[in-house]
């Protein structure tokens, strides 16, 4: 069986769980890894070519990327427009359908398919979004999401003045509302209780019920579990009450990096495209021959 | 807008909600319903054609079939050669995929598409395992059925004799084993005692923990809610103890009947040939424009 190559860009957190995720695949081999710094290669990356370009890897057929989500778009053009496919986990909601059109146009040129958001929300949670709506189409969706640390809150926190180290944890209280605990080390010669109101002021906070606690060592309270509570209560055709639930609790960066790993088996069967995950079949993310998988999950 | 215009074939329960599906769905209009006595019209369906055969309803995009399980093919096959779209919700899980193998080469042949076992379970269920499964690909899902009445186990217990009326209901043990709740009437001249033990002798019976209990009244205790709690713990890339669970506590009919109707509508946007619900893009089942789904559900 011909493997599937694909090649890793950025090896920061995500970077290094998709790392795991292709060596957990038996479909997959890694066909490299993608940095600012080529010359950085720990332990575990010594058996793959570590370079600063895609161009240097050989046969690339999907590059992962695991770059922050502002430099999604511009990684993910130059590599579909050289043929490669891409599958990202950008995660600014506001900004999806614009990078999904906006790739689309390049992926359609080159001949080359990008899966866009597919981590867990956006991602597998906006599949059960989806799936929900299918099943119950009038109704009100909430996602709850924690307790785990939120990374967007924890870098608002970082920019703040006076905060040395911090750690934002998104807490679920129910019907989509959420409480911010902020776990903060305040530098030398600021008062906390300053900097405790410059958080809450923030843009990030101002609008959710935000408890700022002062710490020793922000550190020893880092722990990358996460959690969803999604429920919907609504409408099936005429008859009320149908009620549907979904919860996980899980390692955060691990289960995204296996998504888009499944998104990169999945974009292999796609016409050349953008796609979110909602646009592909659930079957193709798969590992496994198409009629077992039927056999074995419907 | 042109509307999806659907034909109901059979109108048992499962067909009543259907009607109640397609009516309540904004781009259908329900083309006609088949029953094997047209002369039977209850009140609700005066204003619709009701029809022997569906050859003599209008311009059918998709039948929608509501008939007995082991009939599906049959029907399915003619109406598939006739260049109509089918949905069913067959549900012998073993004959799956032979099932869609046979409307595939129908339909192919005759340029229609047939999407085979959307209910809930196979259907909307099996979409959820497929799903867990790309997420955490290594682990054990169980579903875990009911507490909500069998249809099957119902069924069986009716045909054991000295049975009046009867009621099965499964009742979820955990880890996808069940305990049979069975109510029955006994007939005039029989043995409770003996037709219990025949009851628990039954194949749909022998191998699980199972009650039979006399009532007065079965009908008093009929209910068609139903639920599932399905569960996977797992590993993720490398990383163990991923965990996700659904849960769903739902009118079974209206359900099913919900999800045929968003499966005749995914239809229509598909190539030639019979698909299960994993192989068939999410958004496909949904009323709506793709990019505004896009930017509410991703």
């Amino acid at each position: 069986m011909k493997k599937i190559r694909a090649a890793i860009v950025g090896y920061g957190n995500i970077g290094k769980y998709v790392l795991e995720a292709i060596e957990a695949s038996p479909d997959f081999e890694c066909a490299g890894i993608v940095r600012r710094n080529p010359d950085d290669v720990p332990e575990e990356l010594r058996k793959y070519t570590v370079a600063e370009s895609i161009a240097k890897l050989e046969s690339v057929d999907v590059a992962v990327l695991a770059t922050p989500t502002r430099s999604v778009e511009t990684f993910a053009k130059e590599i579909l427009a050289s043929g490669i496919n891409t599958v990202d986990s950008y995660d600014i909601h506001g900004g999806i359908a614009s990078l999904r059109r906006s790739l689309d146009a390049v992926a359609k040129a080159h001949n080359s398919v990008a899966v866009v958001s597919a981590g867990w929300d956006p991602g597998s949670d906006s599949m059960m979004r989806a799936l929900m709506e299918a099943m119950v189409p009038k109704g009100v969706t909430y996602t709850n999401f924690g307790p785990g640390m939120s990374m967007g809150h924890t870098v608002a926190v970082k920019a703040i003045e006076g905060v040395k180290a911090a750690l934002s944890m998104t807490i679920p209280l129910g019907t989509g509302i959420h409480r911010r605990m902020v776990y903060i080390e305040v530098e030398d010669g600021y008062d906390f209780k300053e900097v405790a109101a410059a958080i809450k002021a923030d843009d990030y906070f101002v609008h959710d019920e935000t408890h700022v606690m002062q710490v020793e060592c922000v550190d020893n309270l880092l722990d990358m579990g996460h959690g969803v509570n999604m429920v919907r209560k609504g409408v099936s055709g005429k008859t009320q009450n149908q009620l549907l639930e979904f919860d996980m609790k899980i390692n955060n960066p691990a289960l995204t990096a296996q998504i888009l790993v499944a998104a990169a088996r999945a974009g292999l069967k796609q016409q050349p495209g953008a796609y979110t995950l909602i646009e592909i079949p659930v079957i193709d993310m798969l590992y496994g021959e198409k009629e077992s998988l039927i056999k074995r999950l419907v």
